[in-house]
C-alpha cells in the first residue's frame, strides 16, 4: 500500500513571521483570518516572503455503483457530460479558474464512460465506476492502492512544473452518498447526521438516501481502518483526492480543500497522517448538511461560507484570491516604522 | 439640505435572469450567495449580461473631537499618518486594490492636518476634525450638508469616468466611537450593544468608552432624525460616505459597503432613503462587536466573515473578486442545453 511521509513544518521562523504580521500598519490581529493564512503559508514555505506559484486545481471525476440505488437527483451520465463541459470550458470551475489564473486539470479517476484520448483529460481511470457498496465493497484494496498512486503521481507532476499551491475538487453523480457514508464510518456518527440533499433531493428522496446508506453501514459494520472505510464506500475520485492531498503535503505544497466531498477525502488523509493538517486550508463550508459538522470534527475554520454546494473545486477557486491577499499583505504592506505611523499608545 | 432620488431597480428582467441562472450547468441554487449577487447586479444594470466597469474604492478620512476623551487605542495623528501611508501605497487597502485592479482614491473629509495640495488626496475637507460630541454637536447642519454635497460630487466624478461599482471605506481615529453612538441613536439600542474594542481597547478602556458614549447619548437625548443623529455624533468621513452612497445608488451604481463604520454610514443612508438597499452589497462582517447586530437590524447578509476589523475599505476590496465571480458565471457559464448536460431527473 502506497504510504506518505509528511514532515512537520519548520517553526524556526514563527516568531519572525508573527512579528512581521504584527508590525504591519494595522491594529494587532485586524486582518483576522488573513493573518492566520499568512502565518500558515509562511511556515509551510519557511520564509518571511512566501509566494504562490503556478496554482492548480485538479478535478477528479468518478462514478459510483451506489447511484443505481437512486441516491442522486441526477442521472449517472451527468458525470461524463460534466467532464466534457469542463473540457469545453463551460462549467463554473472553468469560469473561476480563468478569473484567477488557476490552471485547471480534469482527471478521469473512474468515470463510467470512455473518453477520446485526444481530450485534455488525465487518464487515471481505475475502472468504469465503483461497485454498489450496498451489495459489495466499492473497490478492492488493489484499486485503492492504484488510486493513491495515481493521485500522487498527478501531484508530483504538477510539483515538478513548479506548482506550490493546489486545490482538490470532484465530480461524480452519487458521490455525496459515498462521502456521507465514509464520514459516518470514520467518525462513528449516525448516517442521518452525515447525509444531506446532495445536488437537490426532496424530503422523500433524502429519507430514501438515509435508509440506503444506513443499510450499507450495517452491511459493512466490521470495517474500521481509514483505508478499509475508503475502499468499502469508495469513490475512485475520493480516493485519488486522498492520495493526491497526502502527496501534496509530502511535497510541502499548500493544500486547498474544497467542499464536503473534498473535505471527506481530506478527513481520510488526516486519519492516515495527521501531519497533513499544517498544509491544509479549508476554503468553503458547503451548504451540504453535514459539512459544518465535519469541519467541527476536524476543528477546521473555513475561509468562506457562501452557501454553495457545487463541488468541482469551486470553493477552492473562489477562496484563492483571499489566500493571495494573505500572501500579498505579508510581502508588501508597510510596517509602522517604514511608513512613519505611530503605534498603539 | 442636499437630497437624493433613488429609483427602484426595474424588475422587467427578473424572470429571465432567474431562468438564466437556474439553467446554468449546476444544480438549482448550487452557487449560493453568488447567485443572489448575480441576480442583484443584473437587476441594477437591467441586463442579462452585466459587467463591472472601472471599480473604485473611496477611503474617506476624518478626525473626531471625541478622540480627546480617550476612546481609541491610537493617537489622533495616526489618521493623517495613515492617509500618507495610503498615498505611499503601504496600507492593506493599497495591497488589496492593486491585487484586484480597483482604483483607490483617498478623500480628506476632515482630517486634523494640512496635506500638501500636490498629494493625490481629494480635498473635501469640511474642517480640522469634528467637535467633541460629549460637549456639543460634532458638526453643524451646514457642515453636514457640505458633507453630502462633497461625497456626492466625488461619486458623480467617478461615474462620469465610467465607473459602475464603488466601495466605501474610511480612516479616522475615534470613528468606531462615533459610529457606535450613531447606531445606538438610530436604532434606539443601548450603547453597550453598539460598542466594541475598535482598534483594540482593553476591558477597562472599553468600559470607559461605553461610559463616555452613554453620557453623550444622554446629553443629546432629544436628537431623533437621521440627519440630526449624523450631525450630532458626526464623523465628516461618515457623513461624506452617507452622501456618497446615496449618490451612487441614485446613479444606479453598485454600492459596496465595507465594515462596521461603512455600514453605519449606510444605515443612515437607508434611513433617509430605503431604496438604496437594492444597490448595496454588504461585503464583510467585521469582528467589531456591534457589526453582526447592525447587519441583523438591516436584514443584510454579508459576503465575507473573515474576522477582520480594519476598515479602509479592506472588506470591500477582498469581497470584490466574489462579486466578479457572480457576474462572470452569469455571463460565461454554459447552460444545460448549450453544454449537452442532462438536467435533473
Amino acid at each position: 500500500m502506497k504510504t506518505f511521509s509528511i514532515k512537520p513544518v519548520s517553526t524556526s521562523l514563527e516568531k519572525d513571521l508573527r512579528h512581521k504580521i504584527d508590525f504591519k500598519t494595522k491594529p494587532l490581529g485586524a486582518l483576522g483570518q488573513l493573518e492566520k493564512i499568512a502565518l500558515q503559508v509562511g511556515l509551510i514555505q519557511n520564509t518571511l516572503s512566501p509566494e504562490l506559484v503556478k496554482p492548480h486545481i485538479l478535478v477528479f471525476a468518478g462514478d459510483h455503483g451506489i447511484a443505481e440505488e437512486g441516491v442522486s437527483a441526477y442521472p449517472q451520465e451527468v458525470t461524463w457530460q460534466m467532464v466534457m463541459n469542463f473540457v469545453q470550458g463551460g462549467a463554473a470551475i472553468n469560469i473561476f479558474c480563468k478569473q484567477h489564473q488557476i490552471e485547471l486539470q480534469v482527471v478521469d479517476a473512474g468515470v463510467n464512460h470512455s473518453f477520446d484520448p485526444a481530450l485534455p483529460v488525465i487518464n487515471a481511470k481505475v475502472s468504469y465506476g465503483t461497485a454498489n457498496f450496498l451489495k459489495s465493497r466499492a473497490m478492492t484494496r488493489e484499486q485503492l492502492d492504484w488510486c493513491f498512486v495515481n493521485g500522487a503521481s498527478i501531484v508530483q507532476d504538477k510539483h515538478r512544473k513548479g506548482c506550490n499551491v493546489i486545490g482538490f475538487g470532484e465530480m461524480g453523480i452519487g458521490n455525496t452518498a459515498a462521502a456521507s457514508t465514509i464520514m459516518s464510518a470514520l467518525f462513528q456518527l449516525p448516517v442521518e447526521q452525515c447525509t444531506g440533499r446532495g445536488t437537490g433531493l426532496n424530503d422523500e428522496a433524502l429519507q430514501h438516501k438515509i435508509r440506503v446508506l444506513s443499510a450499507a453501514r450495517n452491511k459493512h459494520a466490521d470495517v474500521k481502518s481509514p483505508q478499509d472505510i475508503l475502499a468499502t464506500f469508495g469513490g475512485f475520485e475520493i480516493a485519488q483526492m486522498t492520495g493526491a492531498m497526502l502527496q501534496a503535503a509530502e511535497l510541502s505544497m499548500i493544500v486547498l480543500v474544497d467542499g464536503f466531498i473534498s473535505t471527506v477525502a481530506y478527513a481520510v488523509a488526516a486519519a492516515l497522517n495527521p501531519q497533513i493538517r499544517e498544509y491544509a486550508i479549508f476554503c468553503h463550508q458547503s451548504h451540504e448538511h453535514a459539512h459544518g459538522l465535519l469541519l467541527k470534527h476536524l476543528d477546521a475554520e473555513p475561509v468562506l461560507q457562501l452557501g454553495m454546494r457545487l463541488g468541482e473545486g469551486t470553493g477552492a477557486a473562489v477562496a484563492y484570491p483571499l489566500v493571495q491577499s494573505a500572501v500579498m499583505f505579508l510581502r508588501d504592506m508597510a510596517s509602522f516604522e517604514s511608513a512613519g505611523v505611530s503605534n498603539k499608545t
